[in-house]
């Protein structure tokens, strides 16, 4: 019954965890038992394994990786009523305080309060089992696999910014970024009706990636193309409905006015470790919205449901599998972070 | 230069109309000349040939009929700057007054000066050239056919109901009705993200044609389903978030809050020449919001665009073609409504 | 240690209810107990006491009146942390299930789960004290009376509904209905931004004391003035930008769309037993918005903080205040409706 | 029939400019003439006048300064229909192109092709006369002054950013900055439901002036007290659901989150010349959205309502009235900034 540890910054094992065994005997009325499956590798991840600590939270004591995970119920809580054992689930890895103020206004992902997996100090879930509230459990129709449920966690993130910025049918928008969270961006904007998104990265390979997930993505150089005037070009001189900035770069985030339309809106997603710059001119006079982004909330079963209906594919975006015995190797390739790499996934053994 | 005339209730005629002739002779500096190429045939028109009138709305002297158009531009006017002779176009059918206080709070499809082709006193479009505002004539990718183009009309009910509706990307849907405007309104809300869209009908055939534009889209029999059970049964008891009224029929209207969730949206889309009934207090215990839909403004490009990014597909919905010779029985045929026709289209010769 | 309680249809006495006091005797770690001050007497209330039901909730056992209260806290749960012996306060009578979708959304008041005070079979607290939940319980400053405190729950219906509305600063509203519900609509919508409100009502009475809350407040008597044609008319032919229907009555409620403007919203607030007409055409060609009301989620300390800074005076609401002793009687006055009085209150015994 | 003209930076003449007295000769059919009544001096009328330009806009040729303005209708188009000769009125300073993209979204003030009065090279208004479109004049009722009336400009930008931020009823909201635009800012945000308004500056005398403005304003010397800490301790420590930036200060933009509560939003309504820092993360860990803020749409009829309602008192505001021949001496004042003016006011000869 081993996990997969990060003893501290650059060391990992796979080893038992004996507190993990006692936390959880307890399964209390409202929780699932679930035995993982799959679990992807975030950035995130990565960064704690090599760099030990993200903004404020730091790794001071071993902990448990991973929380974009799927799995199968094996026991469940006395009050549990819509999943039993043997459902196939994915699990929505930040838990809030169901009577904070947040929570109750339905803005749980800002309670301060909310206990997040895989952030120091609490445990992830590349393990065997674990236990979580049913209320953040989701049942998977038969047509989703288990590694395209271990992408809802970071679809939602997609989805989220989506919803936020109030995509109307028929929108242009741009990402800016095309890793991970810039992808499912794109495909996120496009589910929610965007009409055409230009993706920008400074990487050719990721830009043909972000190419071949839809004739409607159009692949834009950062460093030989200029955004602005092609956007321009091709909008007949009005601009982006909505820009999504999913790189975390500074440089980029001083920009995102520049392809916006009048009335348009730009989403923040990409982390910013220090304060940023920006044109408050260019946002006035197109009277900007700005959506800053924080995690997301209330999209895992929509996210479920977009992948079972087609709406959304995230298959093209699992490019490694990984067996669990086999982990700490798949994170040394994930820290070397191949260009043609999108998401690696670890399989437990069931 | 021939034009298909509705002379009066139950009677047209293929024959010259002197006075278009005189009346576009004078081509205003914002305006193009346009040759048209493809039209639809509307259940408008079809209703103003069979029963003379609809609502205030009367036949009282000859009407060129079709409002539903594409074609080429051939001559602008000296202001005109975003089109030029040799363009393929599509032309939004109605012309507010720019100065009135609802173009300019941006709802000019609820100015009362709306001038709409084919709405008795003002001549449709089938007929061989026409005079429009450049504003109101929008620019074809090269990957949209005429056809296509001429379904922008109808569509384009569709796409504004989905975005007055605010769809969130993975929200579960209903339309009442699998008409035309019925099934165009399911497209709108899978394009704007729904994950999965009820479709009901009490015609076999339509719910066929329906079942086959999407896999997300779920024909339910009017007569011999209950919509709301199935709805609840296939949501863990929530409900659909939003509920489209496509039917024009009082019963269904009657029943728009039974399958929808709290908070949810009810949008009305079928015209009602009567008062209708509804449950007042399924509607507030659910917290409902109704948006009541008239036409649709601002959403012509948006729905090229969609056409051209492959977002929405019209052309399975295009089920006839006729030469503008055969267009009078083109009318007869459509007045007979055959269950397995979905939109008849016209071409005009070029 | 008596309470009022209705014994049956028709019948109230003052006695004691051995029940309540085993029920409350344990106080729960996130609960206060409170006692109570002043109580208002509610048209709900009201008509139980003459019609022994309200739709499907029917008085099958004796139960305890009145849910709109204000008080005293007295003693706290040992995780409650923003109130103290001492403190004055007033509470929301809906306990909502902190862990349904509903109230995870954000959207509490239409979870089915909650508990309402003096909803069959959940007992009011026309009583000596009562245990209730910390986060319902709201801390008064010291420039807001027990009397006013006892007015936010009728007063957040209104501020709700003005909430719904999204009302603008400078809309001009109609408020159809001067009862109490009426009455702090109409407070509620000036407080939140309407330059106008139009007040309908029957009764000259009624119109008298609506007109002497505020100048912005205009009085029409709906039997011999017709309010569209006063609004049109007043409004350069425009029309309101809001109508809220605050009567509950089918005739005024067939009637919501009359006097709309253009992109207005209805606000549905009155409770309608049965299903009610409207024209649908009418909501149709000016693309209405209708939300649908169901009590209020969120709202009351904003209702404090409101009283507090004097955006809103609900003094010259409060008509009569009786002694507990009294109570029987106060209900027997209430019950015949004096057209001269909008909201009595009692006091209990300090 | 002198203006009051900026001959180049630093030199003020009043004298004839005859160019004026040609353009106008000429009424349109949708014009009226307006016989000018009361001006207010704005802060960039002041710029102009000690800097020779704003931002790109720069004074090459003799401009009339003013566009702050009320008068009286002395001649009508053709077409005009809700003005009359000897109507009382006040007009907005900027005309769009009606024709625009912008203008036809409801979004006139973002349209580029805006001409704006006292803005180079267009001509302001402190002058006699002046031709204006009927449609961007509006009529006063009998208990608005011409002095009010003036104010409605800048109490638009207020209006307008409390508009965007779509304040609810019971909101808390700082404004940063007790200059003219950030005392009508704290007024609107009173006026569209706040409940509660911190306002910050450097200048006690500008504190002073906000305070007498309502008991529900809580002034805040920015240098000697902390705001956020303020506003948490005063909010349970949930913070401020609105902050509005009115300073134009790079200092005060760099901390708008600091006092900012989980999902609230922040106005950008100072004009910045240069790029700002600020802190992604404090946004992002709040979901904060961001306003920005350019002038106005559609809300002079909604001013003028409000002050005819008693909605907002803008008179406290106007500190010092000069005659016309005063107009310079105006300026050299106006120049020297003294901390007790908030609004000076030139009234023309009648």
């Amino acid at each position: 019954m081993k996990s997969l540890v990060l003893e501290r910054k650059d060391e990992l094992s796979l080893r038992d965890v004996p507190e993990i065994d006692r936390e959880e005997a307890a399964l209390g009325p409202r929780d699932v038992r679930i035995k993982l499956h799959t679990v992807g590798i975030c950035g995130s991840d990565v960064h704690y394994y090599t760099h030990g600590k993200i903004g404020q939270f730091e790794v001071k004591a071993p902990m448990i990786l991973g929380h974009e995970a799927s799995g199968t119920v094996i026991e469940t809580g006395g009050e549990v009523q819509h999943l039993k054992v043997g459902d196939r689930v994915c699990m929505e890895p930040g838990i809030p305080d169901p009577n904070s103020k947040a929570t109750r206004l339905g803005m749980y992902n800002v309670d301060p309060a909310v206990r997040f997996w895989a952030t120091p100090p609490v445990h992830g879930i590349l393990r065997p089992t674990c236990v979580h509230p049913a209320d953040f459990t989701f049942l998977l129709p038969d047509n989703v696999s288990f590694a395209e449920a271990a992408m809802v966690e970071p679809l939602a993130v997609g989805v989220h910014a989506a919803t936020k910025a109030r995509v109307r049918p028929g929108d242009i928008a741009v990402v800016l970024g095309a890793g991970p969270i810039g992808l499912v961006t794109a495909l996120s904007a496009l589910a929610a009706g965007c009409a055409r998104v230009y993706v920008t990265d400074l990487a050719e390979k990721k830009l043909e990636i972000a190419a071949s997930l839809s004739r409607a993505i159009v692949p834009v150089h950062a460093g030989k193309e200029n955004l602005a005037e092609k956007v321009y070009a091709e909008t007949e001189g009005w601009g982006a409905d909505i820009v999504f900035e999913a790189t975390g770069s500074p440089k980029a985030a001083a920009g995102v006015f520049e392809a916006l339309a009048p009335g348009g809106c730009v989403v923040m997603i990409g982390g910013q470790p220090d304060p940023i710059q920006y044109d408050a001119g260019a946002a006035m006079v197109r009277e900007a919205r700005v959506e800053n982004i924080f995690r997301y909330a209330h999209v895992f079963p929509r996210c479920v449901a977009m992948l079972a209906s087609g709406a959304i594919d995230v298959k093209p975006l699992i490019t490694r599998t990984f067996d669990f015995d086999e982990s700490v190797r798949a994170f040394e390739i994930a820290a070397s972070a191949p260009p043609a790499d999108v998401k690696m996934q670890i399989e437990l053994p069931q």
